[in-house]
C-alpha cells in the first residue's frame, strides 16, 4: 500500500516505538511485503535467513529485529517484533471501516452498470461502465473493476489473504492491505472467491473468463484471455500468463509461473512452474501424453510378473 | 427457447440483416443450439465441419455463413457471423431484465413456501408448494422449482452457461436463454451452483439430494433419486441417470452418460461414459476393484527390480 | 438435543403412538443419535444389525422396531418405523422457525462485534465479543460462536447434515437438531460451508484458521490451531486433532481420526485414520516420501520391460 502523503522515519518510529537508524526525515511512501517492494517502501524481516534479502531489496526502510549495519541510502527500524509492528502500521493507515449500507457511498460505480439486489459494494470500490453484478455478490473495500465485467451471484471479491505467522500461542494474522484489480471484459462465475493481495494486487487480466466456484489466492496474477473451468483453485503469489486454460478442479500451488497458452487438464495438481504452450495432466502434473503413457504402464505389471516368474523357473 | 408467437423468416432476416433463402412466411418458433433442436427451431452453424450436421438436423431454419443448397422444407439465413446474429436474437427476444427487489413481483411462489431473508428470486421464477429457501440463495430468472424442495444458504441456481467462442480479439460469450428445472422433493446443499441451459434446460430430477458446494454445468440432466456428496463438479451437457451416487470431490466431464445406479467413489475423475450399476474409482476412473488392484501393483515394483537384478546376475 | 424439562416415557409414547415398555414416568432428557448418546437420552434403531449396540449403549430409552427384552433400568418404545418417529420428535421439540429479519431478535451478539450488511443471523444464535462477520454470511439457528472470530463473506454456518435413509419411494431425510460451535480466535474464509451436527455439535476448535471454499460435514470435530487451505472437504463425523494442517483440495472421509500435528499435502484423499505428526500425500493417502517414491517407480516400467525382453532373448 502507498502512504499518501509519505511519512518520515521519525514519525513511523514513534508510532511503533522502534529505534530509528538513519535520517529522521528519510521518507517512507509505502508499506510492502518483501515480494513487492520498490524504492520508498518500508518492508519487514524477522528471520535471520531473510535479513540479507530484505536489506538488499528495493525497500529503502527495513523494519528488522536485529541491530545490523544500515545499507547506504536506506534507514532501519529496530524492533523486537517486526511482524507485530508491521501489522500495527497497516491497521493504523488502513483501518477496517464497517459498512452500514449494502452499497457504500464511498464507492464509484460507472454508468450503465447494474448492481443486483443483495450485493455488497464496500468502501472505495471502483466499478467501471456497463458491468453486471448479479445478486448476493460481495465486493470488499478498495477493489477495482474495469468495464463490461460480469460477476455472477454469490461470488466474493477481496477477502483477506490466508497468511498467518505461527506463534507459540497460536496463529497471528498478517493484515491484508492489498487489492483485487479486475480488467475489462472479465466474466466471473457464481460462488467464486478471489482474495486481495497482502500488500500488492491480486490481478485478473482483461478478457479472462472464470466458471463457477473458483478460488484465487492473494497476490496471484492471472493474465489476459485465460479460461478457468469450475472448481479450479489457485494458491497465492502464482503467476498465470496470458491465454492459459485450466480445466475443472485443477489445483495450482503458490510461488510459480504457468507459461503462456499452457493447458492443464481436469483435476491435475500443479506443484511447480509449467512451460508455455504445452498441455499438462496428472497429479503431480507432467506433459499430458507422457503422463497418460505412465498411467498405462501400470496395467503392464501383471504381465511383467508373469514373465518374471517364467524366467525364474528356467 | 420458444418464440411465442412464432416469427416469420422475413422478420428474423430483417432483424439481423441476413439474406433469407426460402418462403418469407416460413415460421420460426424457437431458437436452439444444435444439441437441442426440433422442428420449428432456428439453429446456427459457422464451421464447415458442422454444416451437414446442422442442415440435416431437425431444425427447420439454419443460420449459416455459406451459400449452400437449402434442404427441402427448410429455410436458410445467410450471414457473415451466425454466432453474433444468434446472440443478437437471444438478446432481442429475452433481454436481461435487472431486478429492483429481492423477490421479483413476476415470480410465482406456491403456498406454504418460505423464502428466508437475503434470498433473491428473479423474474418469471416459478416455485412450488411447501419449499424452504434458506437465506442468501440466488435464483435467476425463469428457473422452475417443484414442490417440497429445500435449498440451503448461499446456493446459486441459474447462472449463465460457461460457453465462449474464441475470437482473435478474445472470448465471445454465447448468450444463455435456457433454464434450470428442479423436480419435487429435491434438496440442494449450501454453496452449490447450478447453471442454466444454453438454450435448453438443466434438470435436477425429483428426489435427488445434493450436499454442499456442488457445481452442475449447463444443459446437464441429473436423474431422479441421485445422491451427490460435497464438492462434486459436473460439467455441461452430461447425462446422469437415476439413482447414481457420486461421492465427495468427484469430477465429471461433459458430453457423457453415467448409467443408472452407478456409484463413483470420492475424488474420482470421470472423462467418459460409465455403465449402469457398477462402482468406479480413480483418476481417470475405472471399475473400482480393478483400479485399486492397479494401484497396489505399484508397490510391487521394488520387488520386481530386485528379482530382475538377480536374474541378470545369473 | 436436550429436552428441557425432560419428558416421561408415557408422554413420548403418546406423541408418536408407540408401545411403551417400562415405567411410565421413566424420564427422557435428550434425543440423540447412537454415536452421541448419554444417560437420559432416547436413541433409535431400526436395523437388526444394530439392535444390540443400541440396547447396550448409554441411551436409557430405545425406540426400536422389534419386541425385545428391556435392559434393566431402561425403557423401550416399540414402533413400526423408528426413523419416522424419531424425526417426528425432533420436529416437535425443535420446529423450524422461519425468520422475518436478517438478524433474529432472538440472537445474542457480543459487544464490539460487527455484522456486515447482507448477513443473516438465525434464532438463538450466540456470537461473542469483537467478532467480524463479513457481508452475505448465513448463520443458521442455534449456532454458537466465540470471541474474536472472523467469518468472511458468503460463508454458511449450520446448514443441515447430509444424512438420508433410503426408502423404496426415495430418500428420507434425518432431521438435524445439532449445532455448530466455533471457538475463540477462529478465522473462516469466504464461501465455506460448515454443517451442524445431526444431534450433537460440529466443532471448530479455538485458533483454527480456514481458507476459502472449505466444507466440513456434520458432527465433525476440528481441533485447535489447525490450518486448512482452500477447497478442503471434510465429511461428517471425522475427528481432526489439534494443529493438523490440510493443504488445498484435500478430501477427508467420514468416521476417522487425523492425529495431532499431521500434515496432508494438497489434493490428497484420506480414506482412513492417520497417525499424529506425520506428513501424508496421495490418493489414497500414504506417508509422503513413500508415496512419492511409489509414483517415481512408474517411470521405471519402460526400463523393466527392456530388461525383461533382453533376458527372455537369452
Amino acid at each position: 500500500m502507498k502512504l499518501e502523503p509519505s511519512r518520515s522515519l521519525a514519525e513511523i518510529a514513534e508510532l511503533i516505538g522502534a529505534k530509528a537508524v538513519g535520517n529522521p526525515n528519510h521518507p517512507i511512501s509505502g508499506l510492502n511485503e518483501i515480494h513487492k517492494v520498490e524504492a520508498g517502501d518500508l518492508s519487514f524481516v524477522d528471520h535471520p535467513k531473510y535479513y540479507d534479502k530484505c536489506l538488499n531489496s528495493s525497500a529503502t526502510t527495513i523494519l528488522i529485529n536485529k541491530e545490523v549495519d544500515c545499507p547506504p541510502g536506506k534507514a532501519l527500524l529496530i524492533s523486537d517484533d517486526p511482524f507485530r509492528d508491521y501489522n500495527f502500521l497497516v491497521d493504523f493507515f488502513m483501518p477496517y471501516q464497517p459498512s452500514e449500507r449494502m452499497i457504500s457511498p464511498l464507492a464509484a460505480i460507472g454508468e450503465g452498470t447494474h448492481i443486483q439486489p443483495g450485493s455488497f459494494v464496500g468502501n472505495h470500490v471502483v466499478i467501471g461502465r456497463d458491468c453486471l453484478i448479479h445478486p448476493n455478490v460481495t465486493i470488499y473495500d478498495h477493489t477495482i473493476i474495469g468495464d463490461r465485467v460480469v460477476i455472477h451471484a454469490g461470488t466474493v471479491i477481496g477477502a483477506d489473504a490466508f497468511y498467518f505467522k505461527r506463534r507459540p500461542e497460536g496463529y497471528d494474522k498478517m493484515r491484508s492491505c492489498g487489492r483485487v484489480v479486475i480488467g475489462d471484459d472479465v466474466e466471473i462465475g457464481a460462488g467464486c472467491t478471489i482474495d486481495r493481495g497482502v500488500t500488492g494486487d491480486t490481478v485478473i487480466g482483461k478478457g479472462t473468463k472464470f466458471d463457477n466456484q473458483i478460488h484465487v489466492g492473494h497476490d496471484t496474477v492471472v493474465g489476459e484471455h485465460c479460461l478457468f473451468a469450475a472448481q479450479v483453485g489457485v494458491a497465492g503469489v502464482a503467476h498465470i500468463e496470458d491465454e492459459v486454460i485450466l480445466w475443472g478442479q485443477v489445483g495450482v500451488s503458490k510461488d510459480l509461473t504457468i507459461g503462456k497458452k499452457a493447458v492443464v487438464l481436469a483435476q491435475s495438481g500443479v506443484p511447480k512452474s509449467l512451460d508455455a504452450g504445452e498441455t499438462y495432466f496428472g497429479y503431480p502434473v507432467g506433459e499430458a501424453r507422457a503422463k497418460m503413457r505412465e498411467l498405462a504402464y501400470l496395467k503392464q505389471i501383471p504381465d511383467i510378473l508373469e514373465r518374471l516368474k517364467a524366467l525364474e523357473k528356467q
